[in-house]
């Protein structure tokens, strides 16, 4: 079967920056098929970012290729890095975009060859000129050990593991859920100065109604029915949840 | 020809759940190619999406799938239901999503066969759970008839049907565009109190002018030109428009 | 290999439009492999989608056919066509979007032939009815000269060719970037009656510090770190930039 290469990115689908990145691997390595995955994280958010990945990259095939790239320290001293975890493949920048996916891999090499990368790249646009490059190459089967160094990873989120009693929001979703660190099952919990009942699902809440569940994470999520439970507790990534 | 498999959903792109719904798919049936449909449909709109499906499906090639997934409702009591209509298969919840590709459906099956499921599905995420194995079992060449038991649509919209002298908006487009349900040619008609002249194409109007024409669906369309004319006659779906 | 057929476009994502193209041309030439490349450009903005192309569509591998469409005109009197330059395919509405990688085509044809376009185009919707078809047709291997008759392009846009020491503001991005036609590398210039200090990287710019430093597309561009220069300046497409 033909090699997928997926794309989370926060280049949004205004600008060019999506199509460079696939003309470059379609040009490299036309048998690649490119998917989609995200093009709307919020700019610059690593952390929401990392949360994508880890909630589509382990649904794919093993061998996928998952270029990642939210970039805000573009040219600065990041490594472009390739990771092997858990039978898939990582290209991006090692800046914590992979703290959930490869929290123990395999294996980390830095991009340095230019078999994997453009020969002069820009130092504002690595999508472009590191990482498709990267992907194209490992599409092609290349080895990740022959992209460069071995490494180790330097990127980092603090709330990368799960919690046990105590944890936090790691994730807002576009409904405006709130995806906690809490181990599933649900049960009563405090968030916001607020006690927050337990539901079986989503559409057992009244309409306007507030309460938590066993997300599709694994991990409780709190919920208002068709309403955002960010708005209504005014709370947001990061902020503290507790079993009562 | 490899089987296509759309995807309408309300998920946007700044979230995993499109990325986990093609990942299902790519690993169960990797010869399937998945067609982005609409992703940015607004979050739990039904009837918005319902239109998107009119006015795309039909013109993808026979025995196309495509998954809808817009399920404010899931974990409840709406089935997740795969329907022939048309030449086309659907999957999806059975809570009007369907009610104008499949007014005359050829057959309507629950999916409850675990070959068309994952056998523990969660109850908040059946994009990935349920209707992205069954599409993928479909595209696999599985016959809708053994995802389940047949049975009828209960989902339904108010005003899928095409009206004759007086209808409804029933879509406000992207660039605000009123498209009802008043079968074309467009003829003077009166919306939000005000008479609406046709012309014959959108191009006609003058800058910030309002006016109809016959629609690409085939209904009449009230726009202004290079602005909103859901905004200019503060004007939304289900409004009653009528030839005057 | 399959012919590439890649679809900027200011449909965005929440309607049929998109998936209504991607149908016509999957019915019509199953062997084609569409890639989105922007849906999200402004409504009706023309001179984004031509810099959308611009960055985009040279990446690809020669051959490729880009069907643009950015169609406030639709129905009225510019010319849909199909255009060959620098190796890459063309097809549109002729109103500009073509400015920057069509400067010197190698062949320009409206589009009339059946074989082409539908028989009875709508007057609203050529991206299904027109740019679809036609480039079907060519993904199938018609000659672009079986379209219609040679002709020359009409459509332009007023700074499309790179400044020298004064220049203009060509595009502003999704991180608030403003993109200009001054030729790198960057050096010291002036903007809304600003001077602006060159870096080499964005990374190099403190947080919320302005800077310019030469862009991915090789021209100057200005950007404020982790923020937007074109908020913080008040300065959009077309501004005057001037090295000091």
């Amino acid at each position: 079967m033909p090699v997928l290469v997926t794309l989370p990115t926060d280049f949004g689908t205004a600008d060019g920056y999506v199509g460079a990145m696939k003309g470059v691997i379609a040009r490299l390595t036309p048998e690649a098929v490119v998917v989609d995955v995200a093009h709307d994280v919020p700019r610059h958010d690593i952390a929401h970012a990392a949360w994508v990945l880890a909630t589509s990259a382990p649904e794919f095939p093993a061998g996928t290729i998952h270029v990642a790239v939210v970039d805000p320290g573009v040219g600065g001293a990041r490594a472009p890095v390739i990771i092997a975890a858990g039978g898939h493949l990582y290209v991006g920048p090692d800046n914590g975009l992979f703290a959930y996916v490869a929290e123990r891999p395999d294996l980390v090499h830095a991009i340095t060859s230019t078999a994997f990368r453009m020969p002069s790249p820009s130092d504002t646009f690595h999508g472009r000129d590191v990482f498709a490059p990267a992907a194209a190459a490992l599409a092609r089967g290349l080895p990740p050990g022959a992209a460069g160094p071995a490494t180790c990873l330097a990127g980092a989120l603090p709330w990368a593991t799960r919690a046990t009693a105590r944890g936090v929001v790691v994730h807002v979703d576009v409904y405006g859920n709130l995806i906690t660190n809490l181990p599933g099952p649900a049960r009563p919990l405090r968030a916001g100065g607020r006690d927050i009942a337990p539901v079986r699902t989503y559409e057992e809440l009244p309409a306007g109604g507030l309460g938590c569940y066993t997300g599709s994470a694994g991990t409780v999520e709190i919920a208002v029915r068709e309403g955002s439970a960010a708005a209504h507790l005014r709370l947001g990534r990061g902020a503290e949840v507790a079993f009562a």
